[in-house]
C-alpha cells in the first residue's frame, strides 16, 4: 500500500548499520556521516558463540561458517553501541524527515537505553547471529529465544518471533540499499515455536520497485520440517543527505 | 489466508486468560479445566500504577478509571503465574492441537521462564494496563515503552511494538470468544514510537465469520494527534474440550 511508505524510520541503515557493517577506517568520516552514525564497541561483537548457546545452534554456525570459506557467505557481527554520543543528532535527524512524531526523550532516559534484542543476560532473551549471501541477496538469522521471551507456557511470544524476523528483514534491507525505513510487516504464524529451541529464519530480497524494497522470509525447525512463520515485508529506501 | 488458519496457538485463552479474567470461584474447577489454565499470583497485579508510570500514563489511567465507574468500560487486571504446575498438561494440549510441533521445552528451562513482556523490571520494559468495553468489542492499551526496548536511538524497536499490538488485538479476541490463536498480524508503520513516551493502542473487533475473528488497531500518542501504526489480524477460536 502506497500509503504506508510514509512510514516508520526504522534506524537500520544508522543503528542496523552496525551488525554487519565492516568494521570503520582509522580516518574520522564526514560531519555528515559522523552525525548519523554511532559510537559502537568494536570488542564485543554478540554474535559470536557463547555458553549459552545450545548443541543445535553451535552445530548450525559450524555449518553456515563452513559456507563462509569460499566467500559466498559472509558473518554479519553485531556491535552494540555504549555511547550516547550524537545520538541527538541521530535524533533530530528522524525528526527532520518526520516533523510531525512527537517529543524527544530526555537526556536522563537515553543514558538508561539499551537495544531491545541486547537487553537480556546470555541465553536468557533473544541468542542470534546472521550470515549475508550477496549473490543471492539472502539474509539467514539462526535465532534460539530464549526463556524470558515466553507467551504461552513452552513456547516463544508472538511479538518475540515478530521482533527476530522484523530485525532479519530489515538486515535484508539494509544489505541491499543501506539506510532505509519499514513501512509493513505482515506474518502468518504457522505453529508456536517451542520456547529455547532455535529457529532458522531464512530472508530474501524479492524485488525493488524505485525507493521500495519487497523482502519475504520464512521462519523454520533446524531440519527444516516445520514451518513456523512466513512474513512479507516492505521497505522504503531512505536518502541521509537530504536531511544532513 | 485460509491456509493460514491451521495456524499457531497463542496461549490467548489460557495465559492471556489471566489478564482480565474475573477471579477464580474458590471451588475447585473441573478437571479438563484444570489441566489447561494456570496458577496465577493474584497478590500481584502488574496493571496497576507503580512510580515508574510518567504523568501522561497516570492521567490516562486516571481518565479510563472514570469511565470505568458507569460499567461501560473495565480494567482488565493482569495477573503473572508463579508456578510451572500443569504447565506440561498445557503443552501437551497444544502438542495435541498441532501434532507436528518439534521437541517440548524441558523442566530446567521452564523453571527459568518468563512472561516475555514482564520479564522487564519496572519501568525498563513494557508497562501497560488494558481496558475493556464490552458493548462496542473495544480493547484499549495504554502502553509505556521503557528505555529497554530501544530500536534506533530514541525510539522504540519495531519488534516491541509489534508485541504489544499482538498482545492487545488477542486481549480483543479472548475478550470475544475465549480460547483462539493467532494466525495471521499485519502491521503499517508510519512513525517511529519515541523512546519512554506513552501510546494508546485502540482494538477493535471488525466482524466474526464462523470460526474466525478479525480484529483491527491503531496505535496513536497521547492527544490522539499522532498515528504511530496500524494493524489488522485474524484469530481462529478453538475448542480445549476437543483435545481435554
Amino acid at each position: 500500500m502506497l500509503r504506508s511508505c510514509a512510514a516508520r524510520l526504522h534506524a537500520l541503515g544508522a543503528l542496523r548499520g552496525l551488525p554487519g557493517a565492516a568494521r570503520p577506517p582509522a580516518r574520522s568520516p564526514g560531519p555528515a556521516r559522523r552525525s548519523l552514525f554511532l559510537e559502537a564497541d568494536f570488542h564485543k561483537d554478540s554474535s559470536l558463540p557463547k555458553p549459552s548457546w545450545s548443541k543445535d545452534m553451535r552445530l548450525l554456525f559450524d555449518q553456515f561458517m563452513k559456507k563462509c570459506e569460499d566467500g559466498s557467505w559472509t558473518r554479519l557481527p553485531f556491535y552494540s553501541y555504549k555511547a550516547v554520543q550524537n545520538v541527538h543528532d541521530f535524533i533530530a535527524f528522524i525528526h527532520g524527515s518526520l516533523p510531525s512524531t512527537a517529543k524527544l526523550v530526555d537526556k536522563e532516559q537515553l543514558s538508561q537505553a539499551q537495544i531491545f534484542t541486547e537487553s537480556f543476560k546470555d541465553g536468557l532473551g533473544f541468542e542470534y547471529v546472521m550470515f549475508y549471501n550477496d549473490a543471492e541477496k539472502r539474509t539467514v538469522c539462526l535465532f534460539q529465544g530464549g526463556p524470558h521471551l515466553q507467551g504461552m507456557p513452552g513456547f516463544l511470544h508472538g511479538g518475540a518471533v515478530a521482533t527476530m524476523i522484523d530485525a532479519t528483514v530489515g538486515m535484508s534491507a539494509i544489505k541491499a540499499e543501506g539506510l532505509v525505513m519499514t513501512a509493513n510487516l505482515n506474518i502468518n504464524f504457522k505453529r508456536p515455536v517451542p520456547l529455547c529451541s532455535v529457529v532458522v529464519i531464512n530472508s530474501h530480497l524479492d524485488k525493488t520497485e524505485g525507493r521500495k524494497l519487497f523482502i519475504s522470509c520464512d521462519v523454520r525447525s533446524v531440519d527444516e520440517t516445520t514451518l513456523y512463520s512466513e512474513a512479507t515485508s516492505l521497505f522504503i529506501k531512505l536518502d541521509p543527505e537530504k536531511n544532513s
